[in-house]
């Protein structure tokens, strides 16, 4: 069984983010997104909501499980049986910070793999920071997140504005 | 009347913002400088300093006007009537963030267009953050800032120092 | 009157030329299309078939005017009393070649600017070269170009296969 | 089962490819080598020696198959039952060239998936063109290319030369 | 005599900057180390400490000398008498950066000249940051830094987790 | 004593190649700029004229010498017992081919050296191609190459044209 890995912080996940889990889940047995549990940034949603919005919007997806981890990610991956990670890419920018990602992980362990997908065009200028951003200064993200994500961005702006 | 905007934060403005201002105003009826009021992020020159030392910078500019904003850039545009947005580019860094947020903004009104300047040669080193630092450590800034700048800094600096 | 030339090859035109070329039309009020002459190239469609191609595509854009040029484009420029060179970005290769133009022309001509807008993120993989290779191999390139040019395309390919 | 496609000229093969077909090979239930029969390119292999030169070389990877194809790279796909694409890259224009092609193909077919590996450091500065340059010259091509194809190349740039 | 700096923070010297420093060496009569004394940033290691390290690890290149700055790069050049900045680049990012940064110091010092070297491909994924990254979550850092870097680095973490 | 070679097809020399040679000749003892003898690229400019003109232009340097050469660069190198390539780069693009270029070399011969310089941001558009295209056209080219280049490009396009 090849297990596959879409690791992230998800705060909070994108359409651009389901876009790859649900085209990953079509090239491997199983995909296991990990969300990371960073606790030196702060994040706006907590491990246990980014995990909770990740499995209700990919509910629909057999063989996608979603998982959260701290530490190292080779760690995790051994933990799982996973072989491969999968990372979408956008930008020049992104591919070279990935790129060095990739090799320090091969560095690490020999068997992990690396592959990059494509983000589709539509969702080129997505992430989830300029996501928060738009949505601070009270801009329309329709389209852009999960319907619940929008009314959660919507409702902590506005008590918080 | 086409209405441009050129937005940013100016902290403070360098010759390289003041050469792409001056070749904007030759390609609109108006353009606007918008200075980016952002609370979050500390700034060494206050709003209306900034504001102000552009209006000095560009009072023989006579279709430019100095202007603040704070929120979305796109909800600043409507309330103006502008339908572009200038902005410099130095280098493909630049080109990738800009493109970005070229492609949410037109994503939040269709109608909002981006065009991008190439800075001009001789200034593509040049920003300012270098300029704050270069300053801050003693060296010489003249010619990459207006002097009311470059005496402004070397004062501050001087009494912090 | 802020007059804007368009250049290109247009070999031919592709749905992601007319998005720019529709989009640059309200920004300028006049904009040229200017279909290089370029003899030592060889070209698919002759100058007078992609000069005709593009009035076709762009007649319902009152202040866009088709013509053709050799030589320099500056020349070209001074001819018809254009101030602004438009050119459309899709990626940071493009990038740096039109970055490389844009600074050659200003030194040939200080008061030429050249303004960059980016490909609607649609058409961000299309090109002249790439829809033609596509329908050369018999791939299906519905919505990449005006259908006229698609019918045109599937003619050529199949009386030459 | 899940096929994928690892395609190129491979004008020859060298250790850089040799080393993300093994990699892929692990990924994926099966992986079709497709060689790229191009009519209107001088190859220095004819498509025969190519794909002779593959099998020899991928003989002790059981679920690697060497193939031709001329024509749409989607259409082979098709006739192979195959979902996915499979591309190293080296450095930033590979990316940028390769991002353009996975989006055409995706337009072309929604089905099928292009997925990324990266080139192994060690070979990133390798390309089938490099490396004929530099047997041309005379210099040593020693743990580029499989032993077999440094001996031909000496070979034939020797006769030649 | 034509005298280097290599300048960095050093927070550790990893096994790709003593690969520089070395290759440097053989170029130019003397080269500096230039530790730089950053106050405004947290460093993992003392300005002594770093010191120490790149002394101990350079003891065997007879031109090499290890400093410590503050300031401006070209005022301690100035007092060192040296001309010439060498930077090591991995990828297109550091490159645009410190094309950032040598642009700026030939502007504060018309004789001073940066020349750039490549990063080992060994090494390419390498820096300062990401072995201490690794290090936190407990990874294998074997073979990136100096063996008395590495047990220092799980000394630390270790008591600190 | 420390040899440098500056190869490249200098068809014809730029201010900018000028540039870039005397900088480097204050760095080194010696530095040979060493035209490339390619007999499959069609030149402008015999190879004959080429070292003529660098000569011509690098008379003031005194330890700058000119030459030429066929074959791989490292057994040039090799024989004027040179140990460092020099290179400019201009852009991200140029960065890439050389990085390639670079490390085939490293490979070819452990003990040669490539540093890499920064164009003058004020030559940063300009080629060799660029230039005869420009003077091709009829475009204005002083200030780009030496004078006695400029003459010449004239002549000979007048005589073409």
């Amino acid at each position: 069984m090849r297990i596959a890995v879409c690791p992230g912080s998800f705060d909070p996940v994108t359409n651009g983010h389901l876009d790859i889990i649900a085209r990953a889940s079509k090239m491997f047995d199983k995909v296991i997104v990990a969300v990371l549990h960073n606790s030196s940034k702060n994040s706006m949603f907590t491990i246990e909501e980014r995990v909770e919005i990740l499995k209700n919007n990919c509910a629909d997806l057999e063989n996608v499980e979603i998982d959260s981890f701290s530490g190292l990610l080779i760690d995790f991956m051994e933990l799982k049986n996973a072989q491969v990670i999968i990372k979408g890419l956008r930008a020049v920018s992104d591919f070279e910070y990935e790129m060095q990602m990739a090799l320090m992980n091969r560095k690490l362990n020999q068997n992990i793999e690396t592959v990059f997908m494509m983000t589709s065009s539509k969702y080129s200028y997505l992430s989830s920071s300029i996501v928060k951003e738009v949505a601070r200064l009270g801009g329309c993200i329709h389209g852009l997140v999960p319907d619940s994500v929008e009314e959660e961005l919507i409702k902590r702006f506005n008590i918080g504005g």
